[in-house]
Formats: structure tokens, C-alpha cells, sequence
């Protein structure tokens, strides 16, 4: 049984080193603060194990996500904004793949059009939007979630960029919060799917111009979700063949030749 | 209103033309059959339309799928084995996006590992195999279903070949079938999801070297599931940004310079 | 098949007999209001049949639902608010029988705590309130559901009651809307289920004290969600012994004693 | 947080004191056989906590669940078959309102017509049945669910009732087993579902002439539902009339005497 769970924030990290005012909210990148708060943050439910955290961002070599680092990863945590188009397809590859492995992926705010979550969840995930530092409260719709432990029925954030339904997502397992916002609108803003062996979930929050990943709210909730995330079992895709169980009544009219040339077609 | 549903029949054609058994059981290709059974077979349910049934395959131009084709196409109903990997990306692309603009998809037996079910689950699509023409018992789990309209309890199929759990799968919206197997597996064989604004339903029968497609009760399913899956809607994918329908308070700590550059940022 | 949907749209009618102002809006009651509506709405969807509504309400004898009227009912529209403690028991196991057989329900508003709705939810239905003629905004969150047919990306109400979650529900099979409420909170208010062989509808909107059943999203929605209910099977319930399908191997420690009794046993 | 679950095994207790046979596998009751077991199998998820097992019958005084009894039970297991009809509804009242709250509820098989079962689902809870001593195979469809921690892909009973589908519930959340019969038919054989903020999973085997409770996969398979469906909150059901977060427009047309006559109406 895991005693640990081993933990990357991976950050396109290039707002945080363009522009001054974020640069001011998050001077180490926004992934640093995550990392911290991770780090910083005991899980609330029974089974929560501390966490080993590490970071990773896009200009690092292979985005800071080889083979090997992936293989001992249990939950990627995943921000990204303006270059989603410069992540290597041959990572997201491998990201999908160990997801579907069983390891847990965090989508954070903007990462909605990641390729990686577009991957994941088949369609084009995309929203309506605006940036006017506006109220943003997010309720608890599933307070028995482990992801909703230790919050109360609601919690707010004063200034965040506004997205609105209709998001084209497939509907989620759970829909653990909908936001309210200022400007009018609603969102499912934290969603819950399974894919393969792995668990996905999406927090809508965390717009780079703003400190909400200094809300302790929101940092509570990705600790929560990296917990829930964090995989059960870790199994490798097959294919196979099998063997009947039971006797299979004998067909005269079939040969095994198309069999043995069916095994080889494929894929 | 729509007052027919323009469907096109893919077929990948290639055991047909190299296998002499294969060629007996479906002279002209297995998308001929399904394609006669279909403008043959009448819709049960209320609103059921006449259909007007195309074929395309893989050795076509464009395999057959071009954008104009595509545009006209209320229901792709898609067969694949052997070379899923010859279909090209770009006309994956193409009959994805459609999907989720509100066409229909039905993908048949071996189109577990094709390329576009893939793209639309975010799986792998895996499960067990065998050929042993062996008995197939599917039972109707939703009866109520559009799918399951003028079927018995159950439906069987004196020789197929064998599709065992685990399917690796989002779970489905609904599962009309589960099949029961002579060698002692059972599948998840009727399954409906909604991706974008489209349908998609996969069903497991239909092997080329039996006469599944010549069966009536699976000539039924996929007459029906093109009726379930035929368009409601048909909405061109955008990501707008909003303007608010309430007023926002003032907060003077912002400018709105940041607001623009992250406008032109947005993928 | 069938050519035309039998409606009954029930009401408790005490409001509008008790208070004067409900009485200026809904002077004949709220179900006439809507019964007028449904009658004057033409479905919008392929297969949307004519319909033929009826009305009944608390005080009549059997509440109008006598076994033979439900027995000819394709969907039955419910709304009740302050005493839904004197609905019979014996006429909810009717109405529940119905539903599962296949008749479709539609539950408005203050019906979240019916008998009927929780009995089919098997949970509490509870929610947060508050009547403070607030704008409430209901938002299209799956624009390709038959019943968001006709609509915008959302639609407003100048004054409702509000709602908001948590709306303790099992998970819809589909959440259509979503509102938004002027005084800060969020609501699922279109939920659609699946139970026995029919179809489930709540729609929030609907306090008596506001002229809601009179606004033409509203009445479009009501209409939509009649012909989605619309029954597709109706099968009455049994629990069958079952001969086997495949021969079971003899098993000589095991006697045929034991299984007559059993079957008497169970329910 | 919690440090230990707190379990009752509640038994018909019927069919052990009637019948020599049924007497034979499970002389001091099924309970008594389900109990030990538990008792004796950790839990193999992280956050699995020990357990501390009660049993209760139908014949104690409020079949053994008194409310203080309920009140500090974390997960109720239950077993009836022949007199259902002879549990009294106030306890069945008593059980959904403590499952609601957070309990978890496992039902074993012929619990499927109990009345706490149809209570929660809605529905019939009907299926076909046959008793022929025939081999059942469970194949675990979701091997990644905690439930299914320690199985292999698949384990079989050699002697078992059979039930096969249609069965009459509400869509599971997760199902996790899909059983294969000797005789033809297939089930779904493990289901979870969400209800208000208790767990619930209905788990098929267990007739109680065979001895499948001293099976050891049966066993793991009880002592891991029972783990999943400890509670993760206790939440008591309130209907509260909200106070508004945000400024409410004045509305001149309305007063608020009708708020308050309201307010006095709602159940």
C-alpha cells in the first residue's frame, strides 16, 4: 500500500515572467506557490498520506516531464494559458497515457483548452469568458465529496476572470461546484470524470492576474482533489487474446485459418 | 425542420477484397449490406425520419469524407479493423469536430480501436478477444430505450467473435446491451455517450467473417441507433468573450490594460 | 404507435382559491394556465405529436387520478406547495406504478417536496429559499436536449422565488439549466431522470405569487418536457422465474426441495 | 476524523431457524457468518480504519435499530428474503433518514425487494430469477474502484441463484461487477449510487442455501463496500429560508405580506 503520494504542479510559466503585475502576485510562478501550499496543506479525509511535491514547466527539457518522471508520478497538477500549442504532442502522449494508467490529473483554470484536457475529455471544452475582476462565489454542490472537506456551503473570491456556460465538456461524474457570478453568469466549476485507471478534475479558478492561488479556500480544494486523485491502482493497457472459460460447441463450418489470420490484423 | 437523415456508411473494404471467405459473406463490402439494410428498415419510434444512405471507404479520396461530404452528414455509422492507422489524422479531425457540432456516430465492432472512437472516448478502447465462433446472447438492459425499439428480451448470434470485459470506456450515458458469451465472458455491447452537441453509440457486433450485418435484430439496432443519433442541433464550436448582463462594482486596483492582453492571449 | 401524448396537468388549486393576489394572476388556477399553454404550443422536435390535455386537482375525488385516468395518462404535470401532506399514499403508489411503467412526470417548482417527486428520488428533495421577488436568469447548459429546444443561451424572469443549492438530489441523468439569482446563489433547475421505463422532468420556475406559467420560455420548456416524457414502452413489472436459456451442469449434492420452497418465499 | 467505522449486519433471520439445510452452512445465522468475516478482513485501500461489527434481526425489539442504535452506526449491511413485507416502516423511515445523513447501506441479494432498497432507488428493484445450483462468474468491469481492491479480473461461485436483467434500478454510478450465468443470462452484479450524502452498493450473490458469505472473494468484497461507504460527513436535512448575499433590487409591486403567509406554507 502507498504510504506517499508524489505530487508535479506543471506550469506554462511564461505570464508570470512577461508581465510585470503578475509577476508581482506570483514572483516565483504561480506553480511555486501551488507547490508550497500543497506542501503545506494536511488532507482532511481518512486515507489522505503527505505528499511529495515537485514542479515542472514548459521550457524545461521535454516540459520537465520525461518518461521516468511521469512513471513515478501519482497526481499532475496542470496550468497553462497562452502557448498551449508549444506543448509537445509526444508528452501529452505520455500523459494521457499514464493517466489511463490510473495516475490523477488536476486541470486548473485556463488548462480547460490544454491539449492535455482536450484529450481527455474528447470534445472542445470550450466557454464563455471575460476579464473584469469581478465576484466569483462557488458553491458546494456535493458537500460529502472529499474534494468539498473543510469548506463551508460557499466560498467567494472577489476578483476573478468570469467563465460561463455553456461549457462543452462531457458531463462530469460529480459536479462538486457551481459558481456564481457578479457579471451574471454560472459554471460548473469543479468537475470530477474518471478516464481509464485515473481521475481527472477540473477547478475552474485561477486567473494569473489575480492571488487566488493564495486563497486558502482554493488551496484547500486542490489538496483535496491531489488526495482524491491520487491512484488505486496502477495497470497497464492490453489487448489480450483469451482463452475460453467455459466448452464452446464445436462449428463445423469454421476453420482456424481466419483466425490465425484475424489475431495477426489486429491492432 | 428536418425531414430526412442523410447518412453515410464507412467501411475501411479491405477484408472483403482479400479474403475469399470474408468476400462470400459480403460480396459488395460489409457498408453495401449495412447500407440496403438501412434505407430497407423503417424507424419504430415517433419522429423517425427516411433515411437517405450513402457509402464511403477508405481507398476513396479523402477516404471518402470530405469537408462538403461531412457538412451533409446528419449520421456516420463507421467500420474498421485491420489498418486503422491509414486513416489520416486530418480526416479524424474533421469527423470530430462535426460530432461535436451535433452529427451522429455509430461505430461498430472493430471501430473500438479506430482512431475516431478513440479521440471521442479519451481511452484506450481496450478489451479481450477471441475467435471461436462462438454463441453471443445480448440482452436488452434498457428496454425503454429508442435503440432497443422492436426487440425481445434478448437477441442471439450462433457465431461471433468474443468481446470480454474490461472495456476500457467512459462510462456510458447508458448501456441498452450487455452480451453473454458461450466461452464464459459478458460485454458491455449497446453503449450511448453524448460528446459536444452529437450522439455516439458503439455497438460490438459484426465481425467479417460471419453474416452478423445480414442479421435482422442487428439490422434493427443500427436502424434505430441512426435515428437516436440523428442531429438536434447543429452548433459551430466558439469561445466568446462575454460581455456582463449585470453591472460589476468598480474596483480601482485594476486596469484594463491587463485585460487586453490576455484577450489576444486566449488559445 | 402512437399518434397524439395524453396530458394531465394536476394541481393542488388552494392558493389561488385562498389568496387574492394569486387569484389575479391564475384566476382559474394555475393548471388552467398551463393546460392552455401546452395546448397552444406545437412541439418543435421530429416525432412532436398533438396533445390532448386534461386538468385535475386536490379535491376532486381521488385527487382526478383515478386507476383508469392514469391508466390513459402518457404524462403527468405536477404542482403542489402547501399541503402535500394530503395527498393519499394509495394515489402516489399509483402515480409512482405509472412512471415506472413508462408515464412521464413533470415536476414544477414547489413540487420538490411532493410525495410523488421524493418518492421516485428516494431522497429528502430539500433546497435553500427565499421569496424576495428577485430576477432570477436560467441558463442553457446542454442547448442540444430536446427540451432546451427554441431557446436562447438563457432566459430571464423578472421575479421568482429563489432557489439555491445544495438541491439534495440523486445526480440527473441530464442538467439542462442552470440559474442564476440576483441575490447570490446558484440552482440545478431543469433535472431530467430515468426510473423504471419513463422519464422524469423537475423544472424549478413557478411560485404562484408571480405570473411565471404565463412567460413563453416557460411555457415553451413545459411543452418541450412533455413531448421528451412522452411514453416509449409501457411494461408493467413482474419478477419472472426464468427457465435457463443453456444447459446447467447437474449438480447431485443439491435437491429440488429447497428450490420449490424458495419460490414461494419470495415477494 | 474518524478512527474507527462502526457496522450492524441486519438478517431476515428466517430461513436459518426453518430450514435444516439452510441451517447447515450458516447455524448461528447469515449475520453471525458476515459479521465474523468482516471483523476478520482489513481493509486494503488507504483510510481503511477498523472495524467495529454489530448484528441486528427482524425479531429484536425495533429489528434490533432503535434510533440511538442507527444513530451511531457508520455502515448498515442487510440481508432479507421472505417477509420483507414484516419490517416495520417506521424503521425503513428511520434507515433512509440515517442514510441520507452519510450511513452507508450494503444490500445483499434478495435485499433487492426490501423495502429500504425500493425506498432509496424509486424504483421496482425487480428482476428474473431461477434457482439451479448454477455456476456465476463475476467479472470486475471496474478494477480501478476501491471495491474491487484485491480481486482478480474475474471469481466465480459454483453454486448460485441465478438473477439475470433486466433489472429495475436507477443507472448506477459505478458497476463495478457484471456477473455471467451457467444458464444464459448476465446481471449486474455490483452498483453504486449516491444518495443524499450516504454511499449505497447493492451486491447480487448470497442465496442462503449455498454457502457463498464463507466464499473469501464474497468476503472481500463485503469488507471493501463496507470501507467505501463510510461516511464522510454527517449532514442533518434542513430546508433553510436563505438570507440574501448580494443587494436585491426594490420591486414597488410587490409586498411583503405574501412572503411571510408563504413562508408559513412550506412543508
Amino acid at each position: 500500500m502507498k504510504t506517499r503520494i508524489s505530487v508535479i504542479v506543471w506550469n506554462e510559466y511564461r505570464h508570470e515572467r512577461e508581465n510585470a503585475m503578475v509577476a508581482a502576485i506570483y514572483p516565483e510562478g504561480l506553480h511555486t506557490t501551488i507547490a508550497q501550499a500543497l506542501q503545506a496543506t494536511p488532507g482532511l479525509n481518512p486515507g489522505a498520506l503527505p505528499l511529495d511535491v515537485g514542479t515542472a514547466t514548459l521550457d524545461e527539457l521535454e516540459h520537465g516531464l520525461s518518461e521516468e518522471r511521469l512513471a513515478n508520478c501519482d497526481v499532475l497538477v496542470w496550468w497553462g494559458h497562452k502557448v498551449h500549442n508549444l506543448v509537445d504532442d509526444a508528452v501529452v502522449d505520455r500523459v494521457q497515457k499514464r493517466v489511463l494508467e490510473g495516475m490523477g490529473l488536476i486541470v486548473l483554470h485556463s488548462g480547460h483548452f490544454s491539449k492535455i484536457f482536450r484529450r481527455m475529455m474528447g470534445t472542445n471544452c470550450s466557454l464563455k469568458w471575460r476579464e473584469a475582476h469581478e465576484k466569483e462565489r462557488l458553491w458546494v454542490v456535493e458537500p460529502s465529496h472529499p474534494i468539498a472537506a473543510g469548506l463551508g456551503e460557499y466560498f467567494e473570491l472577489p476578483n476573478e476572470e468570469m467563465y460561463g456556460e455553456r461549457f462543452d465538456i462531457p458531463q462530469p461524474d460529480s459536479t462538486v461546484f457551481i459558481s456564481w457570478f457578479e457579471g451574471g453568469e454560472v459554471f460548473r466549476s469543479g468537475c470530477c470524470w474518471e478516464r481509464g485507471h485515473g481521475r481527472i478534475f477540473y477547478f475552474r479558478p485561477g486567473h494569473e492576474a489575480y492571488p487566488t492561488y493564495h486563497d486558502s479556500n482554493v488551496q484547500r480544494v486542490i489538496a483535496n482533489a491531489v488526495q482524491w486523485a491520487a491512484p488505486r491502482v496502477n495497470i497497464v493497457d492490453v489487448c489480450p487474446n483469451a482463452q475460453p472459460l467455459e466448452p464452446i460447441s464445436f462449428k463445423p463450418g469454421f476453420t482456424n485459418v481466419g483466425i490465425t489470420q484475424t489475431q495477426a490484423d489486429l491492432v
